[in-house]
Order: C-alpha cells, then structure tokens, then sequence
C-alpha cells in the first residue's frame, strides 16, 4: 500500500451542495494541475504560487471548459498529508467532479485509497496513528461528548499521556537492562522499591484508561437504554416522547411491539440509543414469546433498564416483574430505572403503596411519570445524565473510545501485572525486561510508534474515500 | 428580500465526506469570523489577511475547540458575491458544520436564503441574470450535453447574444423616436427598408433562439423517448439492456409492465429518459385498459417512439400497430424508430417479408435488433444520436434551455412582428416605439437589466442553500 511516490486525487465531498471539492496530494500535484487549469490572470502560473494561497481560473479539457474554480496551493511540509497539496473547489455537480478526476488521473494521478490523505499525514509524521483514527471519528461524532473526545485526541491529549507513560517504562527498562549487562557481577543499579512504584504508578493509568473505555465507548456510539416492562404500560408512547416523533407503533392492543425499535436521541451533549422491546409477560404466542426471549438479550446489552410499569396495577404486579429483571441483571453493574407510568390521573393511594413497598438497591431509582402528559420526563433526563456520569469523567480525565486502543492497554496492563509479579518474587531481570519491552511495544502500537501493514490497513480502510 | 448590508453565511457542502465548507458574505464576514477564529501563527490577524489566502487555525467556542480549519479570505470586489467573503473549511460532521454556524450567527451574522450568495453576485454586477440561471443549470447538469450548454450560458456567450440584439433595438428605437420629436415636421429620419432589415435580422435571431428551446429542453431535462408495442414483444427487456440494469420487470405472461418505469441513461453525452409502457392491444382487464390509454398520453409526451415488433408475428401484426401509431403522432413532429425484434434465431423470410411490406415515411427509421444478445443496439444508440440533432445544435448555435428566457423570447418575437406590420402597414411611429420598446423591455428581462423582486424570487428561490 506505499505508494507515496505517487500523486492522488480523490472527492472530498459527497452529496449534493453548492461546492465540490477534490484533493491531489503528491510530489506531483501542482505539476498535474497545471496543465488542467488555467489562472483567468494569465500572468500567474501555478508552479509559481506560494502555499495557503487561491487561485482563480478554468479547468479545461482540451479547448472545452469544464468548470470555473478556486485553486488553493499547500507546499510541503505545510499540507495536511505534509505533501504538496491542492484543493479545488468547484461547482458540486457529480459531471463535473467526475470529469475534473479523470483529467487529473489522465495527466499521471491515480485515484486515493480511504484514508490515504490521512495516512500520508501519519506516515509524514503530522499526526500519530491514535490522532489519525481521531479524524474518523471526529467526522463520524454527532453528540457533543462524542466530539470533544476526538478532538481532545486530535489535539494530542491521548498520545501524550501515553508517551510519557512510554517514556517511564523505557527508563525502567534501561535500567533493568544495565543490570543484565552487569548479570554476572551480581550488581542492582535499580532499587526494587522504586521499580515496582514506577510500574504500579504507570499501571494505576493504564487502568484508568482501559475502565473509561466503558463510558467512552458509550460517548461515541451511544448509550444503551433499553425500555421494558409489562405490556400495555406505555413502553411505545415514552419512546416516542423521547424521541419527540412517532417511531414506534402505538396501540391499546397489548403486545403491539414485538420488534426492536431503536433510535438514537441526544440529551445534554450526550447520545443515547434507545431499545424499545415486547413487553415482559407470560405468552402462549409463538411470535411474542420469542419477542421476551429477545427482550432479555436486549437488555444484556443495555448499560440503562427503563422498566415501565403502570400505576393502576399497584405494586403487586411491580413486585414480580422487578424480581425478574433483578434476578437478570443481578452483577451486571447496569442501571435501573423504575418508571410508574400513568400518573396523568389521580392515584395518590397507588403511588404511596408502591413507594413503601418497593426498596431500592444500589444503582436504582424510582420515578413517578405520566408518558401520555410528559410529567417526570425532564426529572427522567436528568436521571439518565447522572447514570452515565460522563460529564465527571469528561471534565477530568482523558476516556478513550477506540476498541483498538482498549485492546492494547488491555494488553499493557497485562504485561506489567506479570513485570509487578515478577519484582515480588525475584525473577530473573530477563524475564521481567521482556513483560516491560512487550509493555512498551503495546504503548507504541496505539500512537503507530510501531506499526505494521496490518493495523494500518484495518484502520485506515474504514475512512472514507477523500479523508 | 434585500438584505446587502447583512453578513450571510450557510453550508456550501452537503452530504457526508471529508471536507464541509461554510461560506461567509457581507461587509461583517472578516470581523465575525475574527470572533470565532483563531490562528495557529499568532502573529496572523484575519483582518490584516490579503484576498485570495488561506489561513490554518481553530474555531473556537468560548475556550471549546470545535475543529481544526482552513479558513480562505476574499476580499470585495474579488469574490464570487463581490462581497467581502470568508469559506471555512471544516471537518465534514453535521455536528461541526451546526455548530459553526451557530457561532457565526451568535456573533451577527444571518443564514442565507436559497441562492442568495449568487444573487448578491448578480445584484454586484458580478454576472447578469441568464448567468446567474445558469449556475444552477450546471450544478445539475448530468450529462456532457447539458453541463456544455451551462458553461457557454456561464460563460456569457447567450447574455453576449442577447446585448447585440438589444443594441441593435435600441439604436431602432432611438431612429424612431427621433422622428416622434419631429413629428409635426412629418419628417423621416430612418429609411423604411432599412428599419424593416433591422427587424428581419432581430426577428431571425430570436425565432432561432426560441426554436433551439425544444433541444435545449430535451439536453436539460433528458430527451423523452417512449418504448411501445404489442404485448409480449421485448419492450422491457430492451429498456433493461438500454439501462443495463434490471428495472423493469420481465416475465413470459404477457401485459406484466402497467405502470410507466422511467429511467435516464446517457448516450454519447446526450441524457435520455426512457419510457416504457403497457403493451398495446385491445383488453378487457380494466387496469391494463387504462394502462393502454396512458401508453397513447406517453406517447404524445415522447420526442422519440420506439415501436417494438415480434419477428414472429410477422408484417400483419406490424402494419396494423404502425398504422395505430403514425394515426396517433400524425403532424406531430415526433421521430419513430420500428425495432423488429427477437431476431437472435434465423427469420430470414419473415425479415424479407418485413422489410418489403413497410414503406417508411419521412421520420421513421427500420432496425431489426435482438434485445436479447444485444444485436442491434449499438446501431439504435446511433440512430437516437442522429435523431435528436443536437451535435450540429451544439457546434453552430446558441442553446436555450431555460423556460423563462423562452417565454421571454416568444415574447420579443411577438412584439417584433407587431412592429414589422406596422412598418409594412406604415401604423404612427408612436406605436411602432411602443412595440419596440418592448421588445427591448422583454431582451432585458432576460438578462437581468430589467427586473422585479418577483422575477428575483421565482428563479433564486430554486437554488439551493449556500449556492
């Protein structure tokens, strides 16, 4: 996949609009434009303009005009890719567009690969690798958490934490090498203490990081709310006032829902996707009961439960189906939410039963709501807010939210629980230099210290043609 | 709808991709933007920056960063508005591009209208109106033909067109009304023949140009071409070969296509809008009897009819169908292409027998084709580039392919050839001024000399946004 002799061009925008714009990249690019475009000054000639500079003219083929443009020249090393560069904005017809690349592929381009602008940045050193997938996801975020969390990568935030936690570790290293150097001479350059400090202090990070990919990975794809309860309690109508449109199929048949409506919404920055499912019951129908089945499994994926219950039912029938789902949930460290439905009307006696018969356990809340009047919803919001705890954890610390970058710090974690180990019970230093270099190894895959044709092509595959 | 003294912004880009674009106009775009961007140079001050340079930095919320961007500053009148105007180049998330302009419009700046930054191009003097027009025409331009057209509009060479006419009518104008002032005096300033030359010549401009509309109109919109038959005769499998996909459904039963399934394909630059129809017989089945009726209405929407007979039917089936057809095109200046098809297998008598039992009339063209291997269909893409004219069109003449500037055409010819029986049936000058000062009137429409806030909003209001 290196082919950074090679000029580029690929869209880099899609879709219809006013501007279109195409990207060449390559040691080439301003050369191949200039003989497709032509400066209305005729004066000024392309090979001659400075970078961070516009230029007006045609793009011809030929004798035939094809488009009036903006020409914008980048020089090496001040592009995006580090290469010389060029952007031209046109007219956003797709004829155009498609025209304007088989000149440029013509005069010696080849088309990008995904992620080859992004890539070439990487392999230029403008970005590390865990900055270059933050661009993905960066364009990818649609909630404010999700965004601020790929830019805070972007800028940098996330590498530098782990390149001082690198830089820690090879300073542990060399020590523990100085002594395999001395081996025979039995000399100890490094005291234990200190050593097993150190690692514990870059082990207590590398923790940290890895539990905040739980929320962090929630912050990107969406917090996992499922809704369930009995049927005919109003499950459909609080998603639909949630998701303020009418998705799911309200009816007073019960059991109306039988499959799994999700949607996403976005409360206080933060995104949620929202699983409405059949409701919870004893069931001789085939369909339906293979609609609870599901239900279960959809709330296993759940990190929020909404159980909805209705008042007029008391809490008797409350009681049995809390049981249930306690009983599914039991040290799943997920959230519980007891949502008494219905409360539009009066039913103070219903409501002071069920508050002095239910008690809740840790992660649990109760609620009083009325879907139909939207009484309790914005309370509810708020719930949901304090459940993720994502603005604390925004606030303070760097959350990583790519499985990639989870998976490696996994793997460091383990390699300096085995080194921890080893510093207790003595082993030979050889041993322990391996678990620090493979620790160190791991940190460097996640910033594309070290790299291979594999994980770059699994990364930079996912993006999109342009980026 | 007059807002100059605003600063408008809005997405130029729509869609996903890598690059969004927002643009900026108005007197206040630098100032506004100063607000929101900060530079990654300190020393770069957005309103110290030439027209024409691009500048790296960061959008900024508050102390939020929203996103890295290029932000590319022109400077009035050297802007596509001729405003002062900023494009900022942003990643292409929806969440990034809202919260841009959010920014913007916090800090003074409005949301454009549809085409408002083309017509504050137009209101600049930056383009006339049929320029103006023509924007849009080429951002939806599909074909080579139609985007050809666009550009030449763009380019100015029908606004060129129309300025000589008008001259040439207001040097008439003034000839005649010279002789108004004079009236008394019975003076003849302008030589009769002369004047009457002038006119021919003008009305011999303007008739092409309005008859060049039908072209134009089929280039623009795709040349409607309709496809009927008997039933059972290959219609939808030759639109399916023409289409090269399967979007008509094929079966053995006879009668299968009842609705109309309209498809484009582009031949040789040339845009078609393929037809197919109920095949064409008496029934009973009321649906397929209003499906018959409807082939008849299409038939008299199409420019080309291809008439599909099975080789195995033989001349009698044929000739009874054709006569049905040229009854129903008769006078109508439609072109009509017999497709004999099913030939893949030998009919060498039922061919002979064919060919020498159909006389073809002026118009009408005889193939025999295989829809099914494909035999055939190259010579029929030959013939439709032949029937609809265009390249000669193209090469030679200017191309109207905008309703407005045709009704406005048909307008100034009707007033020419009130002025040229006037001048025949030697009517007072004063009337004869009034024609001709219509027709002017009218030229000026055209181009925008002449205009209202109506005219203004019919045509941008067309436009997309941040066009």
């Amino acid at each position: 996949m290196l082919r950074t002799e090679e000029t580029i061009c690929a869209p880099a925008t899609s879709g219809s609009g006013a501007i279109g714009v195409i990207r060449i990249s390559g040691p080439q690019s301003i050369f191949i434009c200039s003989k497709i475009f032509f400066p209305s000054d005729i004066r000024i000639k392309l090979a001659g303009q400075k970078g961070y500079t516009i230029v007006h003219g045609e793009i011809r083929s030929d004798e035939e005009i094809i488009d009036e443009v903006l020409v914008s020249v980048f020089r090496s090393p001040h592009s995006y890719t580090g290469e010389d560069s060029i952007e031209i904005s046109c007219h956003a017809s797709g004829y155009i567009q498609q025209k304007i690349l088989e000149l440029l592929v013509s005069k010696g381009a080849l088309m990008a690969l995904p992620g080859e602008f992004t890539q070439r940045a990487f392999l230029n050193g403008k970005m590390d690798l865990s900055q270059a997938e933050a661009v993905a996801d960066l364009i990818a975020a649609e909630s404010g958490k999700a965004h601020r969390i790929a830019i805070s990568q972007i800028k940098g935030s996330f590498s530098g934490e782990i390149s001082v936690l690198r830089a820690d570790l090879l300073h542990f290293a060399s020590l523990i090498e100085l002594e395999l150097d001395f081996g025979e001479e039995d000399v100890e350059f490094a005291d234990r203490s200190e050593l097993k400090e150190m690692v514990l202090k870059v082990l207590t990070i590398t923790r940290g990081l890895s539990s905040s990919f739980s929320v962090g990975n929630a912050i990107k794809n969406g917090v996992p709310v499922t809704i369930t309860g009995a049927p005919n309690t109003g499950k459909s109508t609080l998603l639909n006032l949630l998701l303020n449109e009418e998705k799911a199929i309200v009816s007073e048949i019960p059991g109306t829902t039988r499959d799994y409506i999700e949607d996403t919404i976005i409360i206080d920055g933060l995104q949620y996707r929202f699983i409405d499912t059949a409701g919870l019951r004893q069931s001789s129908d085939v369909i339906e009961s293979m609609g609870i089945r599901k239900t279960f499994e959809k709330i296993d994926m759940a990190l929020i439960i909404l159980l909805v219950a209705d008042i007029c039912e008391g809490s008797q029938a409350l009681s049995g189906i809390l049981s249930e789902i306690r009983n599914e949930i039991s040290g799943k460290n997920k959230k519980l939410v007891i949502l008494v439905n219905k409360t539009d009307t009066d039913h103070g006696e219903k409501r002071k039963e069920i508050e002095s018969s239910i008690e809740l356990n840790e992660n649990e809340s109760l609620l009083f709501i009325s879907a139909k009047t939207g009484l309790g919803i914005d309370e509810l919001k708020t719930i949901l807010g304090q459940l993720t705890g994502t603005d604390k954890l925004l606030s303070e610390n760097i959350i990583i939210s790519n499985i990639r970058h989870y998976e490696a710090l996994l793997k460091v974690t383990d390699s300096l629980e085995r080194v921890l180990a080893g510093l207790e019970e003595k082993i030979p230093e050889d041993l322990i230099a391996m678990d620090v270099r493979q620790a160190i190894h791991y940190l460097g895959e996640i910033t594309g210290e070290i790299t291979t044709d594999e994980i770059l092509g699994n990364i930079f595959r996912n993006f999109c043609i342009g980026k």
